[in-house]
């Protein structure tokens, strides 16, 4: 019975992207769906994959000199209101607490949707003097927005995420810890996650609530559609004023403060899914496989086939692996893993354990039978690429370190062929129409700086402006939409 | 004028303990008021306890199987309601969210105040067969009671904490899990917070709503009061029966699951700071402490001391402690820590330096200045002991080392002498009053087994049972109380 559930197909991608990805989620025991509309249960094998994410990215914040702290749940009606533009921006979406108890309160709490200004609330009394800044603190913790249309992982009403709020003397040290955000968000994506992204500022129509500059890494899942995948926000000293968080500098004057907040989400484990997928369900990059080596044995009732697997899993355990490559990491520590590997010793047939491994997305399983253990080999199989090798047991070790090493980098390059393969330009509105009716991804277009023209592109063809990219390019001299003079070149797409 | 903050000394223990635990949680940094009643922000020196709390516990826990998993934040009204005892304790102290963006909800939402509920209705859907069982998980988060008084860890509307849920088979494995985690809390707690516990059941009036049997861990604070430092609970079949959690057994015939659950909080600092802390603020065990040893430079500014600190930070920083002795881990792993060590180069004066580290509770201080340089010698001192050790500069790795598994030893020990130094016995009702009147600590002392015994002496002497012990005395053949024949001896105590 139970094994019937695994064996049927998943939808396949081509047919209907949104199903496949609903049915990967499920059939992977990613997460499930709760009695709490748009709240989901993360189940063992998705959370392993966020405590991953978690720990990895965490020890890159730490480096950075990152401290982390916990602030309330809730945040007072009132205070919520006091930065007007933040108010107007997450007021709709908010979850609200009236009752304590059997009492009514007499000022509602709303569930926090980010917390701005519990941070302002704390940095007022915290910061009195120049000797106080910075202060780079960062929260681990659930969020709420009540959102009308939710899915796993992309847009539920609860989610977990670490949200980054730090307070500066200056402004240029706030808006160099800003960009410093960004570009440990896109090597953590690149290095860890596998998934290339295009870093670039946010027009003013897309940027956060509240905020002077919002920057973003974006990047494209496998249908074409983009996924912001993470935002740095630079807020100047708007809030500081809001709520007077005001420090005295060394020649003895009041300033105010600088601030910013960056933060990731469990978005990103839909990131993963959607970017390396195929439709024999998930594939993880193995810096972020809570399992990267899936033994099955062979008729394991056989004499000294269960044996030789746990023989095995222990050796390969015991191996470090080391990522660094193309990393920037100060210590390189952050790039060594040891092995994470498995036996599956259940009493399911082989061939149900193989695709079991498949559809949860191993980066390695390894096949040891009587026959193998006679020769002294066993069968590797990679996950991203099907490919078979057999190896001998003594060479086992390093050959597995080493295509964890090669799956780690293939699927970065896979990801960003496919992204470069589905970026378009375009000159013209013409063009533009045609790319992303005929095509999907991202489209490459110069735009004139107002937001008429992203109204009406929005309207017209669901496309957003992603973001204006770092690495500019001049592909013409007037913009896509009105033909005025061009001011950026812009990454426009169609978003989850 | 930041300096004048903490120079003011704390209120001395004996003259006010509540006070003086409220001058340690703010002059060590740990938290912070906020705005919200009952909530606070726990500040990045408190925040750095609970992580190494975290991850050591969340290891113990993996080694013994447990997996991590994440659920809602939210409690629909009607799931909170569907078992009875659960519902009746704990409605009166939940918080309701009633309105979800601008609309009013439908049915009222309770913010989680534990999630038996919710892991029911997702056990409900999992399992399904014998062979899905045990289910193991467990979950670090938020949950929120709406208390009346509250104190920063002791009692807060929000607080954090991991809970525990199981599912099984069998009466005997849910029994078997209940005190398996029991004995790990139990251990955790003496062999890296350093705090010696009572195990035992609690009474039927003390126990959890909605449990069969409600096991916990008991402490004694400086002031003689008692902490309920962990609880581990078995459910038989009752969440099963009210859910409807039904597997199909081996010979195809349905059975209930047998539950537990099992939590900690970010209580448990309170309990570090209560049994260790003195008139010059936190003492923190070595294993639990963010920094181990805080390096002091004298006369800073003397050619090479400043080089010399760094140094011998990097040196100590590669050194492994192990504190293996005693412990009962399976994997010696468990045990080994890195030495945690900082240089404080801030530009305060070494006095102001050294009081600060007593303040925050740091294990060692090492003083490093011009002279010590030129004799090759440090000097080390210890906080738990205020004991001064000159130590040359060749051997302070070893030294070190050796110092940290010591001063972790030796505040077990102490503590230990402390709460057994506090226990008391008494055969009759007029001892007991005279303990509780005179003295203040622990009375042990048989109990009848009714509830009216318990219901007497919490009135007449707001005093409460802590747990019936496992290792059972005979002090009296009759109940403390109402000189019935007594049935148990019991832990009775003043609780926080």
């Amino acid at each position: 019975m139970a094994d019937k559930k695994l064996v049927e197909a998943i939808t396949a991608m081509d047919v209907d992207f949104a199903q496949w990805y609903t049915d990967v989620v499920k059939k992977a025991e990613l997460v499930d769906y709760t009695s709490v509309k748009g709240c989901m249960v993360i189940k063992p094998a998705g959370y392993a994959i966020w405590e991953l994410l978690q720990k990895q990215l965490d020890e890159r914040f730490k480096e950075t000199g990152v401290e982390n702290v916990y602030l309330p749940l809730f945040i007072p009606e009132s205070l919520l209101e006091k930065e007007k533009d933040h108010v107007e921006g997450f007021a709709p979406e908010v979850a609200w607490v009236t009752h304590g108890g059997l009492a009514p309160l007499q000022e509602r709490l709303c569930v926090r949707p980010t917390s701005e200004t519990l941070f302002c609330d704390f940095y007022k009394n915290e910061v009195q003097s120049y000797r106080d800044l910075p202060k780079v603190y960062n929260q681990w913790c659930n969020v709420v927005r009540w959102e009308k249309e939710t899915r796993p992982f992309l847009r539920s009403r609860e989610f977990l995420w670490q949200e980054g709020h730090t307070a500066h003397a200056t402004e240029e040290d706030a808006e160099n810890r800003t960009i410093q955000m960004l570009d440990l968000y896109a090597d953590f994506c690149e290095q860890v996650l596998a998934i290339p992204v295009i870093k670039g500022r946010k027009t003013d129509k897309e940027k956060f609530a509240g905020a002077n500059a919002t920057y973003t890494i974006e990047a494209l899942m496998h249908d074409g559609k983009a996924l912001q995948s993470g935002t740095s926000h630079n807020f100047g000293d708007g809030f500081a004023k809001a709520f007077e968080i005001q420090y005295t500098d060394k020649e003895n004057k009041l300033q105010y403060v600088h601030q910013t907040s960056w933060g990731v989400t469990t978005r990103l484990i839909g990131a993963i899914i959607m970017v390396h997928g195929d439709d024999s369900g998930l594939k993880l990059p193995p810096r972020i496989a809570p399992v990267q080596v899936q033994i099955i044995p062979i008729r394991q009732q056989a004499e000294g086939v269960l044996d030789g697997a746990y023989k095995l899993a222990e050796s390969l355990s015991e191996v470090v692996v080391d990522y660094a490559e193309g990393a920037k990491s100060a210590h390189h520590s952050l790039e060594m893993q040891n092995i994470r590997v498995k036996v599956d010793d259940s009493d399911k047939t082989p061939g149900w354990k193989f695709s079991e491994c498949e559809m949860r997305g191993i980066p390695l399983r390894i096949e040891l039978g009587p026959k193998d253990l006679e020769a002294g080999n066993c069968v590797i199989v990679r996950r991203d690429t099907a490919e078979k090798i057999t190896c001998p047991l003594a060479e086992v070790n390093e050959k597995v370190s080493e295509l964890l090493v090669t799956i780690q980098k293939e699927m970065l390059e896979r990801a960003r062929t496919h992204r470069d393969a589905h970026t378009y330009e375009a000159k013209d509105y013409d063009e533009f129409v045609k790319a992303f009716t005929e095509k999907s991804g991202f489209v490459k277009a110069m735009w004139c700086g107002e937001q008429a023209c992203e109204d009406k592109i929005k309207e017209e063809l669901s496309v957003t402006s992603r973001c204006m990219p770092f690495e500019q390019e001049t592909l013409a001299d007037t913009c896509v939409c009105c033909g005025k003079p061009a001011k950026k070149m812009v990454y426009w797409g169609r978003a989850y």
